[in-house]
């Protein structure tokens, strides 16, 4: 067993009781953002976390295990995604890559936005044209030090 | 004159006079974000903006009038980006990207974030541990149409 | 079990019962272009059309589930298809892309053609030198915002 | 000097000279959509139409020749475009290959659609809720010999 | 049951019953060019065909139905081949593929030798310094479409 | 100066003096195929051939001697080639490649085509549905060795 | 069953039986190195070989057939290999590729080392600062015709 | 200046002068092979043999120096060689690569053959036949270390 | 079997034992590591050590002798690694990959460190500002003989 | 003027001047690892720090302007480095890659080795049988966090 059978008899079981991520995400009792990606094979869980996880959606013992180990992360099957709401994120590091660039290095200096120390938000911002995706990123500035 | 070569000259004019892309942006008129990124050959300038910009940065007319067409967009030399900045944000893609398709379909049903009828807003969030960088996106949410 | 299963599995039926994506289609209740779409992995069914379908097809319980997720998106093994037929429509997007861009830029100005708000509609149109495919493709105008 | 090179210049004379597609097409003789891929180096013209369009754009001699070669066709920089308006067109045929492909062959048979005995047109379809763009591409459909 | 692996059942009964494939084309009918194509997964036969091939190869009643199905064309499983064989082939290609298209348009002006209306014939040519393997290609000349 | 500059050389002046390569190979007394090869870069000349292709086209002493220098093959800019006369070609190994393979192997056992010792002979073929490009290549087969 | 389960087998029954190449070989009744690419499933066996190897490993019938077909040639999972030892050959042609090219077209003329009519020698070479690998490649030359 | 400029003024003096390599490494005072590595950009001079080839190509001075500085090295332009002689070494490793693994390993155990304390030797291998291209390579064994 | 069989139970079972690679190398006899690098498929081990590790793990006989068989090594699934923490070491090489050119050339002259005879030492540094991750790697100079 | 010129600039007068990596670290006063990186054009000086490498090389005011701009950073032309030493170290993260990440998770937990807060060490290590490249790396350990 790999952790990716393990993400699939997740989604699997998911589809099957109808769960929202919102509603697991109070089970594990951290973020929806956080708790997808753990999920989703992104993340490691503690012991409590897996425990709670396993009985949830009826998983093996073994299973249970590697949601406690580190995984390989990425998601993606292919550099490029191919999926168009992936893509739009895709895109925006393409065209606006630079333009990240030149800003933060203008507030900070040299250096980056760590993905890492990082937690997001992402939540439905109601607007009379359409409602719109709002997500906020926040990842600390790690400059390079100079030695 | 290709409007690449109008992007180098306004970023050597910008390194010699010092300027802040913030305040090319109140020249301008617009956000720092979209300056930054018009200025930098991804959106398109009107006539009036042009002509300010022209003169900011000392452009010859030639370059005023290919600010003014719509630019073949995409700001990076490679499909993956070497730059660990931008590389980052690929990261952010490539780790949380089917999150984000999870969250958004759970949220909004199918369809996608627009990357085109969208704003960005970075800025500094103070934090004792070291500041942080913050950047909200806002995109309109496009379903699928059946037809 | 997962979508591409489910794809497997109504294309190996419909082989078996010898329907056609038209006869489908008017099961569905939908247009032919998003029926084979949607029963080819790349739409999202409701409910009333993913039982209609697993009824017809003899799916299992978990497949007419899987239809009303939304799938991963792309439908191709590689990022240039090999199969002439669609590779032509990639050799259209080489050969006519700038076209595409320049035209639309000049009847709209800086913006896309949405590929979500979208439509189609594909027929046979009858020539004395030979029948022709005819396709239109009608999709929303996307201006950039300005911020 | 290559064609590539005549491009540039047409491209650069069109926007000193303010002139449109649909305008420069009435002097050529042909439809907007041919016009602009034959003047973006993806057509050959005759001898005829090269003069009227080295006169309209003040082009020389051996630019002129040029345009009455045959050329190396392909208008994009990556296998992938980057440019947002492009790459939509590159996702409907990611997402909707396999579509078109199963229409086609229920249509018609074994075959393709000819992307060289092809026409284009290109046009805004007013809408309420947001002018849509619409594309009508025909091609002839060539089966499959046996032999 | 994929034409994959109906390929790989007539590879395999071809080889227990040292079918050659010119014995095979007589049985279906047709040059022993298009056979071997159609057989491993390249074209699509009648009804009648792929009864005689089911037969012949005693395959299951679904297989006989794929074989009727137009295919997912492309038979190999990189872009540049590795199998020295039909590199030599890629070779030609890559070493005289701006040739073919001198030659071609010197004798029929722009457009493309189709790939479609295609017939091929292989055979040995003796040479007393060593046989030669002698292909001619014959595709109908496709011209551009001005309109 | 390097031999692409030379080829370009060729070809500016053949547009330029409106030579024909069937007209050139005849003053450089080969084959029109092998000649349009050799003077695009692919095949090398002798001292004769290479001093009367100066003469025909003007070229200074230096590109004489290049043209007797060996050069670096491959004519094309990319793997898969976007001109859609030699994609042709190119989908033509894709579609055919294993075809090719079993045939060649059938009539011969183990071993290629040759792809040097190679000749090529490209002509029309009139017909009343549309005239035909005819190719017929002829290469020595080799087969492998056992020691 | 295919070529590469053939050789999975062969590999399996090595190991356990503890057989050595040049021990197989001797059996095979060929070079080592002929051998080895033989049963990895770069070459193809005739029937008395085969039958020989069948023994040797006991193989069953159907793989016994399979070791007769001209196989699918290429033994490297990726285009540039990543094994540090086969990769310091790929680092031999990247770094000496333009050598070789330079030093056989001078001493030989234009034309290829053949890759075919090849055989290839591998020995200990023994020395006081550490024995050294060996490798003799001999490949007849091959002259482009000029036709 | 850079090093590619200075291999490029090597490559035309050579022309223009009638050289042959195995001439130049006489003035070298080295093997041909080790001075075409060298005098195409893979090798460093030293000081006495960079003057030598100063005054044999009548090379500037900052030519000479930069002969003495570590070259990046890499000989060809793409990962997949396109030119016919280097492809077929790229073949080799292509079909060979594992049997090169397997014979080496048996020989020696795990480590690699050394592409850096390496040499080489090309010579005409005359035969009835038609002559041969003999290489012999000779690499020290390099066993992995265990700690 | 494969090796990667033999490596994934080895993870299983060090899963389920909570076993460390630290107390597994105590076993091996060997550092922390060399013993990871070996179970995870990129080393070969004796047979003393491979018995070993069969009874802590409880390998089949197989798997035991596999574990002795040098293995193609590699331990990534793509050019460039998607896991955050592996990027960072590939990001390390594409920033620092010549400034370690340069200064191991101003130090040793031309040649490489080996990544053969090689070891590796990987610990944890104290520090109030976070603790650090030390890696010591130490590799053999070896110089570019001349010849 | 580009980033890029500079460090050519910069590398050229290097030459000229015979100066060393580590003598041009003294004037700068920071580590020779760190000069060397940024005026190979991966990190960013102040302007005290420009000033002095500016008189040293003899630079022009808009390349010290441009030393303190901060760099796209990335210093190798192809995602897999061809010159030999650089590989060696992409070969160490191919393959030690899974092993960094199994000991620094067993140490640490989930997270990353940072390659921004991080300092290298390069030196000589004496060693009788040849000396050995010794590199110390050390990087902040930075958690993934929950949230």
């Amino acid at each position: 067993m790999k952790r990716e059978d393990v993400t699939e008899m997740i989604v699997a079981s998911k589809i099957a009781k109808k769960l929202k991520w919102s509603q697991i995400a109070e089970t594990v009792g951290q973020s929806k953002e956080w708790t997808t990606a753990a999920l989703l094979g992104q993340m490691t869980l503690n012991e409590e976390q897996a425990v709670k996880v396993g009985k949830l959606f009826g998983l093996p013992e073994e299973a249970v295990a590697l949601l406690q180990v580190v995984p390989y992360k990425g998601s993606l099957p292919t550099a490029v995604p191919t999926d168009p709401l992936i893509y739009r994120f895709y895109e925006l590091v393409s065209v606006y890559g630079t333009i990240f660039k030149e800003l933060i290095h203008e507030e900070f200096g040299d250096g980056i936005m760590s993905a890492i120390d990082f937690r997001m938000d992402l939540k439905r911002e109601p607007d009379p044209a359409g409602d719109r995706v709002s997500i906020t990123m926040s990842g600390k500035f790690l400059p390079y030090k100079k030695y």
